[in-house]
């Protein structure tokens, strides 16, 4: 898969946060889940560039606030996180915790408290069990090590399957630049802003506000195209920290270098995110959508979010049926301008609408396309030049099973 | 149920579209179904004033365009359903087919062909098989009789689990004012204009445009304000008619009586509306949720709308459980104006958020009043006068595995 998204001249490897020189990471087990690690931890070997994207939601978890904050300065060298819970919605007190936490982590690793950013995942509503945090961190810093990225991406899961950990290389002139990355999530995972947890890490020079904008690109083009249930999470961050150790010219001009970096990024990013689609609670089958014809990008993605997020796609999907006419249904109700006799639609390239009417009485070949794992849907709305790709999963009784005792 | 809902001076009664004077109906299978009853025919005993509300998808089924036009002229004498089979996406052959469907009618009932109603639910993309329906139609005109309203019901359902009727009467200037209706519809169902197919009948005197004002009331406090799956159908139609037959002073102005008649119309929507979310697909348990407090009733609605189809809180509430984290969570992300730390939240009357944090840490009370078969939630958001009251079903496994095989 990794290959069909890595853009010329980046190579996807094998690895994770600690691919890049001067990272180091651990996962623990602390508490807040019963046995599985459940205390990440990413450290820089030098005060690194920092960029990090937050939830749209208006109910933002205390950590996303926190290091909201922190992450203004442009810099950081650690990011804890912790799952089984999300500190949300939980007051005061919960921004007091996130900011332990981070000052807990500060003091073992010897470095200032402003410089480490803070991040949970898991359950709503309940005060952080800060006594089985403050006795893993300790435990977590002892363990940090240039071969932790796989404890640390496993640390960072919730009802996820399995970890995810991408790897990128290419060469910036003529020096070679790592980037890795790690992230979690398989539920409330839906387009809009930085969805689900994710760290990056790259040895690259690259100022700041640099950073950001190549994250924020990144994200655009990987996590913002995703979607598993239409629900937003308050906990959603994506942080990117750069240790400059490889030794390449800073990447401080908008040229051929920056471009390059960019797009390698976004390839680590796209490759974690199809990642997090394929896990996606209950799913069975993943669809790639794109949209093409549309009045404008935004209204593409509109198009693309309705067909992603609607149950009844989501569960033909599932049931490996060609029900095109449920896809018509959720780009009519879009909101997106269409004229429904324009729209055209294949299904594993297999056309299926023509003029926004069935293109053949048989759907024998559409119907075998939609049965694979991987499933493509085109559409065409024949109306200007806008387009989207984007990756949901199906609907499935097994992410009813997960999502009903989620709780408890 | 129905007596919650009953304004002062009405009374539910047992009944449906016959009960009114002057109404007959029928339901017959003619073959677009296997087996069940799939083609239903309601015609008023005169000309009546006639009002529709349609599907705001802009993905409009054949009928749908057809009564849209019809309909104009604020009179109809009949209306003809027919089940298992949209008519949508079907070109002009598929407007052909409606126009034809309704001339049918409209030949054996001896009436012009304008003034019969057509609407259609069932499977989209494929032609209506128009010799089954026409060999249906003389048969159905042949059954029509004063208690053919429970044939009729039976022969509008999809993928429903029992056929919906209400009927209510009330005093109109000391005359009595019969309003009888059913409704179908168990998927696609979500709160955007006059979800699901309706057909309402009285035997009320009221002018087409006062009717048609009475009709948007009423839909709006009912089929508004439920959801099922968030989808919104390409042929949802609801239509009323009223034959003037029980000899009432014409509700010409906006008095006392017209508030009351649109509160009995209102009264026989919402009870048809709460039969539809009571048979969501796989539904097993219903919630009425009340906002109050948001900046307008928009607002208030918007966040109705967020929580009412999150998959997330969907399947909490199938589960049983009180994850009112996920409630907070959809609140957030709705788009509409909140102040997460003055949000409380209520579950079955148990305050379960209080200032957007836990009001408790012991859930047994809201577990308790989770587990019922009707839920009531409260969100107030403290920041207006907003409200807004919807109906919604939970998301179980049952509902995927409807959906995951009903094209075949």
């Amino acid at each position: 898969m990794a290959t069909t998204i890595s853009p010329a001249g980046v190579e996807m490897i094998a690895g994770g946060v600690t691919s890049p020189k001067g990272f180091r990471a651990a996962g623990v087990h602390c508490g807040v889940k019963a046995a599985k690690r459940d205390l990440a931890l990413v450290a820089a070997d030098r005060l690194s560039s920092a960029a990090g994207l937050f939830t749209t939601n208006a109910v933002k978890a205390a950590p996303v606030l926190v290091s909201q904050e922190k992450i203004q300065s442009g810099v950081a060298q650690a990011i804890v996180i912790n799952s089984g819970n999300a500190n949300a919605c939980t007051g005061a007190q919960g921004l007091g915790d996130a900011r332990d936490m981070a000052a807990l982590v500060a003091c073992q690793l010897g470095v200032a408290e402003e410089f480490v950013l803070v991040a949970s995942t898991g359950v709503i509503g309940s005060p952080l069990p800060m006594a089985a945090i403050r006795a893993g961190i300790p435990r977590a810093v002892q363990a940090l090590g240039p071969e932790g990225g796989a404890d640390a991406a496993n640390a960072i899961l919730t009802t996820d399957a399995y970890p995810k950990m991408a790897a990128a290389q290419l060469e910036v002139g003529g020096v070679l630049v790592t980037i890795g990355g790690m992230a979690k999530g398989a539920g409330m995972i839906h387009p809009n802003m930085a969805t689900t947890l994710c760290v990056l890490t790259t040895d690259a020079a690259i100022p700041g506000p640099q950073l950001r904008e190549a994250l924020r690109k990144a994200v655009d083009a990987s996590f913002n195209c995703i979607s598993v249930d239409g629900d937003t999470s308050t906990n959603d961050t994506v942080f990117c920290l750069a240790n400059g150790m490889c030794g390449n010219a800073p990447l401080v001009d908008h040229d051929r270098a920056f471009d390059q970096f960019s797009g390698a990024l976004a390839g680590v990013a796209t490759a974690l995110a199809k990642m997090v689609v394929r896990d996606g609670e209950g799913a069975s089958r993943v669809a790639t959508l794109i949209v093409r014809g549309a009045r404008s990008s935004e209204e593409a993605k509109r198009v693309a979010t309705a067909v992603m997020t609607s149950p009844l796609v989501k569960t033909a999907l599932g049931g490996g049926e060609p029900n095109w006419g449920r896809v018509m249904a959720a780009v009519g109700r879009s909101g997106a301008g269409v004229h429904p006799e324009r729209i055209d639609m294949w299904i594993g390239g297999v056309p299926v609408v023509r003029n926004g009417i069935a293109a053949s009485p048989d759907l024998a070949a559409a119907a075998a396309a939609m049965r694979g794992a991987e499933v493509e849907m085109q559409l065409d709305l024949h109306l200007g030049s806008g387009t989207f790709t984007g990756w949901f999963s199906d609907l499935t009784e097994a992410y009813v099973k997960v999502n009903a005792g989620y709780l408890t």
